[in-house]
């Protein structure tokens, strides 16, 4: 009954969310494999995916709370390429929470090879023309927590 | 066993591919909206999607006979727009296989509601300076073929 | 003084909006080519500067009175590929301007090969949950208009 | 006689390299802000433009040389959000050059405030399956590390 997107597309195992990713040619650049910055497009894509796991939606907490998760802080190695065709995981592990922001280590594999390997910090910030730091809710935050004590 | 990705990314039903979207902020622009060009990526994954469901991977087509499927006439309609964590899918129909090149039928919906239809002409070329037409091999030609009879 | 972006992008030409693009990787894919989505960004660019030469910033408009140009249809042949490195230029007709949209004839150039031509049309819309049609404020209207005139 | 495309996009003060960008609907997301990632596609261009100031074309250098430059490592602080039609500049300053890579200095900067500050390491590396570290071309590395010195 449901269409095929409804299922979730990423799980969680041992702690750590795993998120299927398949290369297609718009993420590929001349040089014949992926373009650099296309790996903070999957890394998002995951960390959406795990908030959506704990029943959070980034669209409904912007128009509900006016509350934005944005990246403030990313470091990334690319180590080996991915090419066209591709399946790749992105594993998150959240790696800390703190009252207005948390931390995510992701990693970008192909088989038993790691890619790219990420830490990202993400701030929660209300929307307007300020843009301050804003507290997480405390449910959501809860909900991120539990993901740590999972294993 | 199988990597959450290996599982196909779309079906077929009744001569239609159906392939699931998830709509992420990358795909939106501040108008709040996915950025109309956006569209044209998610019906390329589509395609992709379908020739690999007939065993037809491109990356290999590219290596081994080094022929590429490019896109040489697209018209789309712009009907209504999709927003940020929208569940869409682009429904897919072979409308006509020729010697060298291919029409399409794609749509994107949401539900029951169509947010975009576009025409699409595929050519098959031959990789390298000069980039000319080329014929569809044999077996990939009745392979696209055998889908407009299903239904 | 001025930054050295604040020099107008592109400069009108007996009628002709003229648009430089330079291709970068992120423009291109593995086929060493422009994806083909691509050039509806490159397009983009082009009529936002263009109305940006008439004194129209599209943030403003979207403030100010909660209007959007957004494209309704789109038709494009992709004649020829751009590589890595190419410049192009975008060069754009107004054709036709009605009530609440219009049409622009567009087209990329690498020196004298034309690669790409695209018909456009774009609607105003007033944003918000209905998105529904809105006339073009009748100042705005006639300063688009006028471009038809020169030549 | 030229294009309006082949002034260089860029110009070097004092040792630094200011590229203008300007932010058009594609760059931005649902949240009205450049998308993340999008900061590293401006930075590309930077040093792409950088690069063809000391007259070296990577297309070329790809052909001929089956050299290509890669991004193995980049570090990002996003400290404030730019929004639609901003004109922004990338600020690129050589920090280092060594045997097979080189380290920039890179910042988004919008009038007096500074948005993203970015440490990136470039290597250079052979084409091909393998993507082994290659030596930068000595004429290349000299051209690079003489723009350490201005100022």
């Amino acid at each position: 009954m449901a269409s095929p997107g409804t299922r979730p597309a990423g799980v969680m195992r041992d702690g750590v969310h795993v998120f299927p990713v398949r290369v297609y040619y718009e993420d590929t650049d001349a040089a014949g494999v992926v373009y650099y910055a296309n790996y903070l497009k999957y890394a998002e894509r995951a960390r959406t995916d795990l908030l959506r796991i704990l029943g959070i939606e980034q669209s409904r907490l912007a128009e509900a709370e006016s509350l934005v998760f944005v990246v403030s802080r990313c470091a990334a190695d690319f180590r080996r390429p991915a090419h066209l065709d591709d399946e790749l995981e992105v594993r998150t592990r959240i790696a800390g929470v703190g009252r207005a922001s948390l931390e995510a280590d992701q990693a970008v594999w192909r088989d038993a090879v790691e890619l790219v390997r990420m830490q990202v910090r993400i701030a929660c910030v209300r929307r307007g023309g300020s843009e301050r730091a804003a507290r997480i809710p405390e449910g959501i935050r809860a909900s991120i927590e539990s993901l740590r004590c999972v294993n």
